[in-house]
């Protein structure tokens, strides 16, 4: 079964809806229940917006760095932290910032009920209880996180990226609120926003289908076409398309794969520690042959809204970083069978896959 | 807040996740508890269908007659009667068939938990405490009850018709199998499946508006459309689209308000006992006036499938009938307001109404 997120709020101006969710949580779990607060550390000082959240004094406000992705490390850190300052199993969790924070405040969630590691939970359907309920409130559109069973995290010592995939994963409300997009640096907002037309795509072109997520992934190239062949991708119209766009199309990736895109990101990710988004980008950038008219689309849109993508990110690497990146590419079998069949591997040879770094 | 339904599953064949949904529930409560079925009685005497359930000896399997649509008293019966021969709280309750058998399953969900008579609960937010889990098995697609917050009920008494609005009134499991529709007659598949373009027609139409909404409003009119204008709308991949707009449309209308079509619908529902989706298209078909792209593409899609409607439904009527589809129209100010503005009734005087109901 595909577990939907329980509910969402959607309009300019809905966090002021925020504190009515929280209140309600502290009702249904009665007596003084704390609520955490994770948020992207891009907001610390921004009281304005703080102070709309309704927080009360023994609440816990915890920026989150989305300076690097997650790693386990990171989140057994914040976690135990966090456990040290609460009194009780808290009333919800609100991840309030990019998919870096939403997916912090779910592992977060999942660690405070079912104990143990971050690492303990990588992998598939190895959470055995619910987490803490949970309240996503993006501030950037794109990744999906707020409707995706997972939340991504890198473990530096075996170097797996891999996330807590299980339904306790995903988020019981979501807000969507299309003001808080507004202060997005430009080509971030770019490369975010790629991510949901990114794995639509990718979904698409797939062999793993289903009738449910071919729509929200028709729906979520749609809004994304209407958003950056616009004149102005950042109009307040167009960051609630784009906010839509995320969700639906984080809906349409949990019912399917993605396909060669994301591997290759994930290759460079994980070998030269670029960000999921500005690595699709650049991946896709790279992956004309396999993705054409995608391909040409997108370059398409960047020139329309005036956005750059930094070249030669592969170039000069030694044999032995070549290497790691076709394995760290190739590794990932089920959205590669989806792309290309059970013999991808005949297709993406060792030569193929670094000469389509070397183009990056 | 708009409620979800909690999760999904879609596909040939996917009713044969049915036992193992209904056995995690049996699992989830504890002890021996028994399972409720509402199936349309449609399926009575199909124990090829009825055997892939996976009933145990003392669940209980309880035919609904859908000739007619819900009535309070009618859901009150059936609840005293399943009251009767339940030991305790059923683990799930599981609505297979259409729209009457769906809303019906939501309906003694509620009551089964909150006590007290289906009319007690007809307005907005009125259940007090969760119904027994459910889940819905769509066996006609187009009213969207497998997703939307509310189970429509007719009180023969007062003449309302009006649902349990609430956000417990909706599904925790869906499981969407195209094979089930597969001997729907003709006709009916027609006007059920129009439904759902009807009711988000007029929800992209009217002034409430979302970005959500109109997401899930797009994406099922474009299905609808590859749907009706096929060569066979009944071929297995159609129906498998028509099954994924009758959900996308329900979460659609969730969030957003109907039109100009349903209002003159329910006159024709309460007054002269229609079936709401024959009594949609019948409206809509004379509403060309207010809505002329899509009475033309109605018309196209009927002509198309060979499908026909009644004609003189409205002919020789009393003058108190006539009065009696006024009033029954004019009374749903939130739609009509939705489409026409606060002065609907400088547009819509009597003898207009009455005029239109005329050409139906």
């Amino acid at each position: 079964m595909v577990r939907n997120v329980g509910g969402f709020t959607v309009g300019r101006g809905s966090l002021d809806r925020l504190p009515a969710f929280v209140d309600a949580r502290r009702k249904a779990v009665g007596g003084t229940p704390q609520v955490l607060f994770l948020v992207d550390s891009f907001f610390a000082g921004n009281q304005t917006i703080i102070e709309r959240f309704g927080a009360q004094a023994d609440d816990i406000i915890r920026f989150v760095d989305a300076t690097n992705e997650p790693t386990t490390d990171g989140i057994d850190a914040i976690t135990n932290e966090i456990r040290g300052r609460l009194r009780d199993t808290p009333a919800t969790v609100v991840g309030f910032g990019g998919g870096t924070t939403m997916d912090t405040a779910k592992a977060v969630s999942n660690l405070l009920t079912n104990g143990g590691r971050a690492a303990d939970y990588q992998g598939w359907d190895l959470v055995k209880v619910p987490g803490v309920h949970k309240i996503a409130v993006p501030t950037i559109s794109g990744t999906g996180s707020e409707a995706t069973r997972t939340c991504v995290m890198t473990n530096a010592a075996s170097g797996l990226k891999l996330g807590m995939n299980s339904d306790y994963t995903v988020f019981d409300q979501m807000v969507l609120d299309p003001d808080l997009t507004a202060t997005v640096p430009r080509n971030q907002y770019f490369y975010t926003g790629m991510d949901a037309y990114i794995h639509c795509i990718e979904a698409l072109g797939g062999s793993y289908r289903n009738a449910v997520g071919d729509a929200y992934s028709r729906e979520t190239v749609n809004l994304c076409r209407q958003v950056f062949h616009a004149d102005d991708m950042m109009s307040v119209e167009a960051r609630e398309q784009l906010m839509v766009a995320s969700y639906l199309g984080g809906c349409a990736i949990a019912t399917s794969y993605v396909g060669v895109v994301h591997p290759f990101s994930a290759g460079l990710s994980v070998v030269l520690g670029l960000h999921h988004c500005i690595a699709n980008c650049i991946a896709l950038n790279a992956l004309d042959e396999f993705y054409p008219n995608e391909h040409a689309e997108f370059n398409a849109m960047m020139k329309k809204q005036n956005v750059t993508l930094p070249t030669g990110v592969c170039a000069n690497l030694s044999r032995e970083q070549y290497q790691r990146l076709v394995e760290s590419t190739v590794v990932h079998a089920r959205p590669l069978t989806n792309a290309l069949g059970p013999d991808f591997r005949s297709i993406l040879t060792d030569e193929r896959v670094i000469d389509i770094f070397k183009k990056m």
